[in-house]
């Protein structure tokens, strides 16, 4: 014991490290062999000196001199204690000494308590002295470590006390954490300024904590079987030559001896292979297939022909001849030539044995729309599935959906309506009445869509495969995800952060309250992890999180349309002072800089504006202004490289009346787009009627707009620009 | 000095006390007259002690027998600190002692540190001992006062150190504060847990931290030339005999020698008196009328003509004769009887003189739509205007507005176009730009509007005045308001407490980020207070604000549709599981109560829906379901007397679609509405564009229904209960 512990690393750190995996392999062993499964203090700090996190300096002295030394080492102040097994109530034997901060009154403290305990108890075994460091003063913070049910290891950091306990300002990461992970976590809570001395205090060693976090995300990491780690206190302290920086000063550690194994997972070339077949079939199956109006075998076998795909359709169906022109087989196994998607439209009971002649067909994919399974409580039919398509390398997608679209190869594999507005956002969803939002405001609005998938109930195909093949589909530009639950959240991780270097990735998670969750539970069966687990990893993994259902679509909408900033500078031009206001607000909301405008281009734009507008930012031009004020200013804005967004205010007046506006607007863009200049736009136009029009009309062209709501334009340019941010398309700002 | 000062109540206290008001204003005289602002410790222990916030006890005891009594009465422990002009440093004198827990501890100290004095320095007067009371540790927590530039004399609460410097875990109230305010201030703040107990520990006596409140606010109120005053630290103790439970450990007081005066206000019925003839005007004249399209003088004119106000309309023009077939006049000197309203559409420069003929002519208010005032720098000009209007009780709206709209008088007096569709919503904007949103939302969506009124610079008639008249009229059910400062913001607190018990008021507040403030700032030259501020004021009031501009319109129309709940229980029937999570997390950031289902009304809603269905709360009649599951439901739930609320999630299947959906609620709702039973139902609609309709016919009827969102009806929902909290209308829920 004691921290002069060799650091051997047996198993070759490839992270932190090196540590001393072999000492703490040894000790759980030992303790799972005793049955054990939580770690004493001592054996606590055993594991903290393998993994390198400093804890109290602690040595047994048998002479003044060696407690002289190990004070010395450890650092003064130090606490002395008589340590004998006749002597329990040590205190009481005057055997403890607290607070020796000389070498001198170590040496005499040791004489003094081991006089004081021989005078105790004369026969009594003195094994000799206990030396203690005291732990300095400091910042206490929480350092931690637990299992989430869907994310597996993470990292937890907050500062002690009410902060974590009563205000929860806590922050998770996944673990393993890289040291800029773990410095972004002492940056993520809101009392983060306490760190940094805001309060006239030191700053403390930032280095120094992170590193602690690094290495105990490490520790839980390489030993699954630690359920969880507690560090609390940490004591922060200033960064100063010598010093530690944060010295755990308890370690709380406690096993699982069962982890749950890791879930089995398809290579990417075979997610890919699989997806690629689904989504750009030569041949569809539909078993079930119907000729009569009101089935489902007979909405999917129309909009597979009314909507356009080109491929073979093979209906299926032992009682008919032909179902819309096309000849029906009596199974799959009947179809001449390869089968690559069997869409399911028969009743759950029917569903295996179906699937057992599609797997010898050797279709890639089975599209499971019946419910009936584990959703209705029917999880050994499910089961059943799933089984069957593993035995065959089919994929399943569902049970329990709406189907899906893929609009590049103008597939429309559902019992909904077609869908034809070809554009850039792949959605998906776990419930089929977010997917019947998704097709209704995506119609409503002529959203550009590449792909609506529904997910149902997930036993197979889920999010992290839909990201392997949306994130490398040339036709998909931004993907938005509804969900209830990951059924493994390190799989979505990995595929987000694939998929995040090149296109953004919206996610709507349902159950983020206690009470959403709950009836997640009920609706899924699926047990919902700590809502701040997720929202800190989604955040970590770089993806943008709508709070609800209409952002998550209006984000939809609105991202493949708006090209990618350049920088951070946002401007707002506004004929509305009364908007410029509204419009400040929702840029702080939306985490955007208003850009600080320097005097010659304050200057540039006054030339444009009457003199009681107000330059700065926002740059208020004043209502009753003709249309050559806002296209000046607006060219202005566009020109000037230092300005990388523009935010437009539109008032309705006689003088520039709303498509008036609109159409000037979507020329300069235009314009200036055609020169390579290619600035995100919105706009929010406060007027009567005409500004919806006005509004469909920029929107339709580039510039994200909308009537009556200040809010929502800047909002969509917000959620591009956390993309951005997380892509690392734009130069750091400042934390 | 000391706590033994007699509590003397000279001036009759009508709030809390009885105060020693005599002794705080003697002493601000003499602070006054000396030229000083800040005072010493024990001039604030002075004020402290006449309004009978307990401080640590002290005393000047000239014996050991007479330290001992003092230590006794203000409880032990104690500090001694020798008191003799010789002996600056005391500690140096062995002077001091620290920590005596006993009478006999006490009596030895006194006769200690005079021994030692008298060792230090032979020749030194000892004038005798000081006595001060230790404070015994507890939670430490800060209770201020400040003078906000809007609302003058708040209190502020919050608990010490990082949860107030760094979170900014505060909440403030106005000044006076009753007992009820106080003591919801140790609710409001994020830490509230820590005084209830939360952490293990003791909970801290309540009643004596609200009493500290209230006391402090009453000391501002009573001398508001007290700026600024500090409680910092409050030590906070747990309830007990004999303690003082709260106690002030330091107190610091700055005056302002030159508080600023009061607004001049209007009396009640004097606002009611202008007010009612502005709203409904036997006559109306319009300065500055003209028959030449594009000019703002015919837009007026056209307006009233057309929008079909009933009174008369005289345009004045000096150059015409008569337009649109009216008789014009020279001068509204001209006109023959009484003018209630004079409608400006004249330049700046002519407001003057015109509004003198009109204050001879009498009368009752001029809408001055022109803008070249106060916004565009010329505040001389307005100054000089409200000078004419006070001098002959003209009542000025605007300037730099669009006008106003009174439906119930069919009175469109703006330059915008008439509005027609009556109803029950009040609404306001101190911004052109936001009075035109408002004018195409409300259009666009039908929303039953009693009056748009533009308010501009505010030079007079603001939101308190609308207030006064909407909370009386009997058109209007709901007011809503976006305003961007408030001039006088206790008149707005007062006429908004007079009108949340009878309907409710929404306020969006622009500027409400620092951004944002700054925008208001260069627009509208107005100082914007701390946010804080009017987030907790405007909740004191009863007002709900609107976090953005579409919440504002979507509450204005909703809220006045909406029936009032009679209690907190909030049911969710849904047909998509997938809606009924989203709802269920609506329904906790829109601050609702899912209702607990007992067991016999569980068991009655299983009765309709499939076996797979989950009842409780979400309760899932499933997808795929018959009108009848979604009627059976629906009757139950308005039947069952204990559901006070309801939620529904739609989801279109070809089985239910939207229109189906639509009537059969709408008929059971307006069957039951028509049986008495009249509870708030809101709806969302999953679906594809046929949804867009249905969601209209259920609005249409009186069931606030949106498509594609699952956060707006239940924002809605949450609005109206937020409201009727506020009024009284709902039986407490426990904090």
């Amino acid at each position: 014991m004691g921290n002069e512990s060799t650091a051997n690393d047996t198993a070759g750190g490839t992270r932190g490290g090196p540590y001393d995996r072999g000492a703490v392999r040894a000790l759980i062993d030992r303790l799972t062999a005793e049955g054990r499964t939580v770690l004493t203090a001592p054996e606590g700090k055993v594991v903290a000196d393998a993994y390198g996190i400093p804890t109290p300096g602690e040595a047994l002295a048998t002479g003044p001199d060696e407690a002289v030394a190990a004070a010395t080492a450890m650092g003064l102040p130090v606490v002395l204690k008589i340590v004998s097994p006749q002597i329990p109530h040590k205190t009481d034997a005057g055997g403890v000494l607290v607070g020796l901060g000389t070498a001198d009154a170590v040496r005499e403290g040791y004489a003094t308590i081991v006089a004081n305990a021989r005078a105790y108890d004369p026969s009594a075994t003195i094994v000799g002295v206990q030396v203690q460091q005291l732990v300095p003063p400091g910042q206490e913070v929480i350092v931690g470590a637990v299992t989430d049910p869907t994310f597996g290891k993470v990292v937890a950091f907050g500062l002690g006390g009410v902060l974590v306990e009563v205000i929860k300002d806590v922050t998770f990461r996944l673990a393993p954490a890289t040291p800029d992970d773990a410095r972004s976590m002492l940056d993520s809570i809101a009392a983060a300024g306490v760190l940094t001395g805001t309060r006239g205090a030191e700053p403390v060693d930032r280095d120094a904590l992170a590193e602690v976090i690094v290495r105990l995300s490490d520790l839980v990491t390489d030993f699954p079987e630690i359920a969880e780690a507690d560090l609390n206190p940490v004591v922060a302290l200033p960064r100063s030559a010598g010093s530690p920086g944060a010295i755990a000063a308890d370690v709380r550690i406690i096993l699982d001896p069962d982890p749950a194994p890791p879930r089995p997972t398809f290579a990417r070339e075979d997610i890919l292979a699989a997806m690629e077949r689904l989504m750009k079939p030569r041949s569809v199956a539909v078993i079930g297939a119907s000729a009569e109006a009101g089935k489902i075998g007979n909405s999917v076998m129309r909009n597979l022909v009314g909507g356009g795909f080109a491929g073979e359709i093979h209906p299926i169906n032992p009682k008919a001849d032909e179902i819309l022109g096309l000849p029906a087989r009596a199974s799959v196994l009947d179809v001449p030539g390869p089968v690559d998607v069997a869409v399911f439209a028969i009743p759950a009971a029917f569903v295996p044995g179906a699937l057992e002649e599609a797997g010898r067909k050797g279709v890639a994919a089975a599209v499971l729309i019946p419910s009936g399974f584990a959703e209705t409580g029917d999880q050994e039919l499910q089961d059943k599935v799933v089984a069957i398509a593993r035995k065959y390398g089919v994929r399943l997608l569902g049970p329990n959906i709406y189907g899906y679209y893929y609009t590049p190869s103008d597939l429309s594999a559902t019992f909904c309506t077609p869908y034809d507005v070809k554009g850039g956002v792949a959605l998906s969803s776990q419930s089929g009445g977010i997917g019947m939002a998704i097709l209704g405001f995506s119609r409503t609005t002529r959203t550009g869509v590449s792909a609506i998938v529904g997910l149902g109930n997930k036993a197979d195909l889920d999010e992290d495969d839909l990201l392997t093949f949306f994130a490398d589909d040339p036709h998909t530009t931004a993907i938005a995800m509804h969900l209830e639950d990951l059924k493994d959240g390190r799989a979505f991780v990995e595929a987000a952060r694939r998929t995040v270097p090149r296109k953004p990735v919206v996610v709507l998670k349902a159950g983020r309250t206690a009470l959403g969750a709950r009836a997640a539970g009920s609706h899924t069966g699926a047990l919902a992890g700590d809502d701040r687990v997720y929202d800190d990893i989604l955040r970590q993994a770089g993806v943008i999180r709508a709070p609800g259902l209409n952002e998550m679509l209006e984000y939809a909408r609105a991202l493949p349309v708006l090209p990618t900033p350049s920088g951070e500078n946002v401007v707002i031009i506004t004929g509305a002072g009364g908007s410029g206001v509204l419009l400040s607000d929702a840029c702080v909301e939306a985490g955007l800089t208003l850009m600080d405008i320097p005097p010659d281009l304050d200057e540039a734009f006054r030339r444009f504006i009457p003199p009681f507008g107000a330059a700065g930012n926002p740059i208020d031009i004043t209502g009753g202004e003709p249309p050559s004020t806002y296209e000046a200013t607006i060219r202005l804005g566009l020109s000037d490289p230092r300005i990388h967004a523009l935010i437009l205010g539109y008032w309705h007046t006689i003088v520039t009346p709303p498509m008036v506006f609109a159409e000037l607007t979507a020329r300069v863009v235009a314009e200036f787009r055609a020169r390579g200049v290619d600035k995100p736009v919105v706009a929010s136009l406060a007027g009567d009627t005409e500004v919806e029009e006005a509004s469909a009309h920029l929107f339709e062209r580039g510039i994200v707009a909308y009537p009556y709501t200040t809010e929502k334009p800047v909002a969509a340019l917000g959620a591009k620009y956390r993309w951005a941010r997380a892509a690392g398309l734009l130069p750091r700002s400042s934390p």
